[in-house]
C-alpha cells in the first residue's frame, strides 16, 4: 500500500456519502450473500436518498443472487466518480473484472480482521458478523430509510450467520435482523429459498458425503471431498455448493471440519471450520489463504487426495497433535 | 369441557401469578425445545421473584434438553397450589405422568390455534412462534427479570423456529431473541449443540434418507420413510431424531415433505411439512391428528409402506390432484 487508509465510523461514512455522488459499488470474487445483499442493500439506500448509484456486474454471480443485484447494473457510458468496495479484504480479492479500480478505492466497507486497508477511506467493523450490519449502521446514519434495502440486507446477515446459528451471531445481528423484517424483510421467501430448499443433485450430493466423510486425530477432525466426478455423478453445480463448508464440523466431537473441493482447473478449494480455541485462520495461511478464527479457507494446488492429507496434517498440528 | 376458560392477556397473568405461589409446570408428551424451554424459563422467573414453582418431571424428555429442567424438579413431597401447563393445546397430549391433574389445570400458557381452552384460565397468543414469547412478554410484565430464564428461553424460540429459519418467524420473534441474548442466554452453545451437531449415527440416517427420498405427484410430494430397521441400522436413538420432520420438504419445487417413521410398537409416527396455501393440519386431521397450518403430525396404527402411501394419496388430495 502505498498510501494509509483512513478510518472513518458509520456516522463519518454517511457525511462522507452524503457530500458526494456517481457511486460503483464492488464485491469480490465468488460473491456470497454478504457481498451481494451488502452492495444491493448499500445501492439502495444511497438511491433512496436521491444519489446515482449501481453495481458493477460481478460475473461469478450464482443463481440464487442474481435478483437481488441485476435492477443495479451501470449503463455502458457509466463513469463513476465515487469507487466503494462491500465485504472485500484486500483488493486482491476484488472481482476479476474490477481490476481497472484495485489502486482507486474511495471506501472500502467491511467487517474481516484482515481487511488490508487498501482503499483511501475505510470503515470496517470487526464485532459485526456481517458486512450488511455495517451497511445497515451507515444507512441509518445517512437517512432511516432502509425499506428497499431491507430484504438484501436480510440476506447479507442471514447467510453470512447460517439464518442466525453460527457463533457470530450477536444481540446486535438479531436485532438489526428484526428490524429489517419489520422494515419489510421478504424474511420468509429468502429463509425458504437460501437456506431450506437444496436441488434434488445437492441432496444426492450430501447423502454420499454424510454416508462417506473422512474422520481423523481421534475424530476430532473430519473431512469431506467434493471431487469434480462426484459432482458429475450426483449432477450438482456451483450453485449448489452454498454451505457445504459446513458439513463436516457438524458430526459431533468434531473440532475442525475440512471441505477439499476440486476446482474444474484441477486445484483444490479448501474450507475449513472450527470450534473456538481452533484457528482456522492459522491453518489457511499455511497454504496462503485466511479468513476468520472459526471460518477460513484457500486455493492449494494439489491432487485432491494430497490436498485431503495436507490439511488433515495441518489441523492435526492446530490441535496439538 | 365443562367449565369455559376465561383468557387473560400478558400483564393480566402477571398479575394473576403475582398473587399465587407453589407453582407446578406441566409439558407435553414428546416435548420438545418449546415445551421444556418454555417450562424451564417460566420456572426460573417465577423463583426470581421469590415463588416456590418446579416442573413436574417428563420422563419423556430426551437428552439434549435434561439440563434445563433437571433443577426444577419438585421434591416428592411438594404438593402444588397452582397447576400450569405450557405449549399444550390438550389436556389430552399432557405429558402421561400428569393425568392426574388433567381436570385442574389453573392457567395454561400456549401458542397454537388448535388449543381447546381446558384449563381455567388460557394466555394463548397465536402470533407467537414458539410458547416461549408468550413465556417472554409474561416475564417481562411480571418483573422483568429474565437473566436467570434467558437460556431456556432462548432454547424455545430457537427449537420451535429451526434457529430463525421457518415462516413461524417475524419480527417480535428476533426481537425477543436479541433480548435474550442480550439477557445472557448463551446462544453459542445452544445453537451449537441443537442445531450444528448430529450424532455419526445420525449422519448416517440423513445420508441414507437424502439417496433414498420418495417423490410422487409430479415431484410435489416426498416422502421420507424411517424404519425400526433402518434406525437399528444407522444406531439412532430417539433422541438423535430431532427436526427430521424437515427433510423431505426441502427438495427443490416441494410442496407436501412427509416423513413416516415407525414407532417401537408397531404404529407410525407422521410428520407433514407444507408450503403456505397447502394445509397441513387438514391432511393430519384426516388420521386424527393435527397441528399448525403448515406443519402437524399424527400417529397411525398401520404397516410403514401403508401409511407411506395413504399419506401420499392424502397430501395428492390436499394439493388438489
Amino acid at each position: 500500500m502505498i498510501h494509509e487508509t483512513t478510518r472513518l465510523t458509520n456516522k463519518e461514512v454517511a457525511a462522507w456519502l452524503l457530500e458526494r455522488d456517481g457511486f460503483l459499488i464492488l464485491t469480490h470474487r465468488r460473491p456470497d450473500g454478504d457481498a451481494l445483499g451488502s452492495a444491493a442493500g448499500l445501492c439502495a439506500g444511497l438511491r433512496a436518498i436521491g444519489k446515482q448509484a449501481y453495481i458493477l456486474e460481478n460475473p461469478e454471480t450464482t443463481e440464487r443472487y442474481l435478483e437481488y443485484t441485476h435492477n443495479y447494473l451501470p449503463p455502458p457510458d457509466f463513469v463513476p466518480q465515487v469507487v466503494i468496495s462491500v465485504d472485500t479484504a484486500d483488493a486482491g480479492i476484488l472481482q476479476k473484472n474490477a481490476w481497472v479500480y484495485a489502486e482507486r478505492v474511495d471506501l472500502c466497507i467491511d467487517h474481516h480482521a484482515s481487511n488490508t486497508g487498501y482503499a483511501a477511506y475505510s470503515c470496517v467493523d470487526t464485532d459485526c458478523a456481517a458486512c450488511g450490519e455495517v451497511v445497515y449502521e451507515i444507512l441509518m446514519a445517512l437517512s432511516g430509510e432502509i425499506s428497499a434495502a431491507a430484504t438484501p440486507l436480510y440476506v447479507a446477515l442471514s447467510t453470512d450467520t447460517g439464518c442466525f446459528c453460527y457463533a457470530n451471531v450477536t444481540a446486535e445481528t438479531l436485532e438489526i435482523a428484526s428490524r429489517l423484517v419489520r422494515a419489510g424483510a421478504d424474511h420468509w421467501r429468502v429463509n425458504k429459498r437460501l437456506f431450506r430448499t437444496k436441488s434434488r443433485a445437492r441432496m444426492a450430493l450430501d447423502g454420499a458425503l454424510l454416508s462417506g466423510l473422512r474422520f481423523s486425530h481421534d475424530d476430532r477432525v473430519a473431512l469431506a471431498l467434493v471431487t469434480q466426478a462426484r459432482m458429475a455423478e450426483t449432477g450438482v453445480t456451483e450453485d449448489d455448493l452454498d454451505d457445504i463448508a459446513n458439513i463436516p464440523n457438524q458430526a459431533e466431537g468434531v473440532q475442525v471440519g475440512i471441505v477439499v473441493r476440486e476446482l474444474p482447473d484441477g486445484s483444490c478449494k479448501i474450507s475449513v471450520r472450527t470450534i473456538p480455541g481452533v484457528d482456522a485462520n492459522a491453518i489457511c495461511r499455511k497454504f496462503g489463504g485466511g479468513g476468520h478464527p472459526m471460518a477460513a479457507g484457500c486455493v492449494v494446488d494439489m491432487e485432491p487426495e494430497d490436498a485431503a492429507v495436507a490439511l488433515e496434517i495441518a489441523a492435526g498440528e492446530a490441535l496439538g497433535m
